[in-house]
């Protein structure tokens, strides 16, 4: 069987039911799939344009970052430890700087920084989300795009709630798109009025689209919730807007009842470890999620909220914050964070039939880390070594969807240094009025 | 003024008593030291055998990790996951395993990961420390290392408690080297009689070394010293084992009452959050320690503990899990969290007056980091960037008593490729009997 390419003599982490490992082994692909998997010694049977000698690395199915706020990357770093900083600082400098230029062009560094370190598919939330559109397409990245809609207004839309109109005409350009999922992003349950929600739910579902939505993620959210439903959780359970479709992130304050009325809704978890953490939130219990059945996936959130793209910073957390909730060293192991970080994520947005785990018939959306680098060797688990070990720079090259979107470390699908000259462009636009707002708001 | 090196161009933030940052500013060294330190306009005046030209760099102190174990990196990955895992895995593997030539080797390695990620100074405890003196020499790291005594036989001592024989002899043949500061390090209050802990606190004071121990780590520990004296930290008070010499590593299990004794006895603290909370334990009151005015320093612990060794995993990881711990978004800022992993650190190890900041007169313990790459931009605070953002590989030049000692990513005083093969020849050593305990104790 001829292929368009093989990459073999590396250790392969397939994340399939079982867990397979070759090592070492070889992955075939040819239009985009994956269409052969084994032991390194097989791979002859794989006639290919291009052969990649891998001996020393380690392949593994991209990582699935499933809540960020990709546009955000030119606030980065911007007013830090200030109370109240959504509402304080970052809408205020929403309202002032964003445009499409601004999103376009933040939206296209922040891909350069997830792709290089290893992330293929990713979810987003904000405004103006056929730019970040047209920024993954010109990457090559895989993603679900939520257009926001919020109960004020917004920067791409004059009135409140003026995002559910442009959500609508986003999704009709692009559902259908082979690496582009359109979708709806209710911003969170106390910043859309119950009325747009109902008819965000329902538009959602007779177009066959996702919802991607913060929910119990802050504490005055919760205390608002807890007085008039029982929880935020119970309020959308109460007005029909919890299903299979909702990619909830955060998801902090909850209770075991509402664990199990996610669980009977099929709710998708989005769990932050590291942006809830920096916000000084309680740890979100992800074990619970996992032991109920639910989805979850792993998400670093917008770049002003983790700081770092990288899904490396996540993925170690995740386990790590879940043992000290826990109180166990054993919950939530090495093998299972991995899972989280990818086939978990790929569950969370429902792809997983396409992405996730390496295996015969799925699209091939692969990282291939150098594992000879000093911060890796030795290795005696590959789990342990992927999840604890494995830093951004070790990540070499990577496919989504069969193309070669990252090689030796560089992007083939964009020049890096326009695209960091327009980043530049943009921070010199919004330094003053991050000065301004950070002086006016500092703690 | 001539001297042997300017580096101009680059923002520096100094960490100094006013916190000053030179954007773009230069450092000039000679004879190991900071001689000059500025705005880069004033460079000039300082003619150098060789000038850095480092614009679109970030210059900080060197990081300064307070607790290692580096020979441990030969066991990195291993044994994850395992209750119990000191006393059932570690233990049995270091008696069958360590020796002076895996401490050699396995130091060597660790010190190249370190110092390539920035980290110029390191307070370590284990076995044939000569050996991890011999490895910091080769690449030219500052150090603390700790012998360790402990109440059973160890791989460098056939008696239980021989390790205080070997730690006099060793002290003896080091103290006063440059940059290796030799010391004593009895493992714990429960693995160390109270008999000898008193004999190695009265001569590590008659030497004028330092003391290194793990102290109110385990819940075991907690829980019997709770019995017995009221904690941990009670009964050290009562055998009259605490004071400014003592660098007590972990520190989770205490409360107010012994906050107020470690205060009044000036003891320092070694915060480890990454292997505490990848233990499963409590995060550890380090924002309490601060506010009762104790030195505290930031460590990875060993390899086989954190997994990564470069300190900005813990760096960033500090202020998140602080304000987590106490539920407040402003607890432990980016600049404290920054100031913990260098002069904290510094001054932990009683070092502050040589190390820990950029000041004139202060060794040249230096790390120079790439701001211009992708997950850096843009930078609006500096403190937030160091913290947050930067990773392993955005470190470029690392001086340590003015000798670089890392350079564009590349260590100039050992040959890393058989650096690597070292380790690697250690690892396949190892395989088997990891192998085989992995086997016996798995959960």
């Amino acid at each position: 069987m001829t292929c368009d390419l093989v990459i073999e003599g590396c250790a392969i982490l397939t994340l399939d039911s079982g867990y397979r490992i070759f090592d070492p082994g070889f992955v075939a692909v040819g239009s985009g799939r994956i269409v052969g998997l084994g032991l390194a010694g097989e791979s002859l049977a794989y006639p290919a344009a291009r052969r990649i000698d891998a001996r020393g690395r380690l392949l593994m199915p991209g990582f699935v970052n499933v809540h960020t706020h990709v546009p955000m990357a030119a606030f980065r770093g911007a007013g830090e430890d200030i109370d109240d900083r959504l509402s304080r600082f970052i809408f205020p400098l929403e309202k002032s700087l964003v445009d499409r230029q601004l999103v376009f062009e933040s939206s296209r560094y922040c891909l350069a920084e997830m792709a290089r370190s290893g992330t293929t598919c990713f979810a987003d939330m904000y405004y103006f989300e056929d730019e970040v559109a047209r920024a993954a397409k010109q990457l090559g990245m895989r993603c679900l795009l939520g257009e926001t809609v919020v109960g004020f207004p917004a920067p791409d839309a004059v009135e409140a709630h003026g995002g559910q109109d442009y959500a609508r005409r986003f999704i009709e350009e692009w559902q259908g798109d082979a690496l582009v999922q359109p979708c709806f992003a209710p911003h969170a349950p106390y910043s859309v009025d119950e009325a747009h929600l109902k008819a965000i739910w329902s538009e959602a579902e007779r177009l066959g689209v996702k919802v991607l939505m913060h929910l119990a993620e802050t504490e005055k959210e919760a205390a608002a919730f807890r007085a008039s439903h029982g929880s935020s959780v119970r309020y959308l359970e109460s007005i029909g807007c919890l299903g299979s479709g909702l990619v909830a992130a955060h998801m902090i304050y909850v209770d075991d009842q509402d664990i199990e009325i996610l669980s009977r809704r099929g709710v998708a978890i989005a769990h932050c470890p590291a942006s809830n953490a920096k916000s000084g939130r309680p740890i979100a219990p992800a074990y619970k999620y996992r032991a109920a059945g639910l989805r979850l996936g792993l998400g670093t959130d917008g770049p002003i909220s983790g700081n770092g793209m990288d899904m490396m910073g996540v993925t170690g957390l995740y386990p790590k914050l879940q043992k000290v909730l826990s109180g166990r060293r054993g919950e939530v192991g090495a093998r299972e964070a991995l899972r989280a970080a990818t086939l978990g994520g790929a569950e969370a947005l429902g792809l997983a039939d396409k992405i996730g785990s390496i295996e015969i018939g799925k699209r091939a959306d692969l990282v291939l880390a150098d594992a000879g680098d000093f911060n890796v060797q030795p290795v005696y688990d590959w789990y342990a070594t992927a999840v604890y070990a494995l830093r951004p720079h070790n990540v070499r090259t990577v496919l989504v969807d069969g193309r070669i979107i990252v090689e030796e470390g560089r992007l083939t699908t964009l020049d890096e240094d326009e695209c960091k000259a327009g980043m530049r462009a943009i921070a010199e636009r919004c330094r003053g009025e991050i000065a301004r707002l950070s002086k006016e708001q500092s703690p």
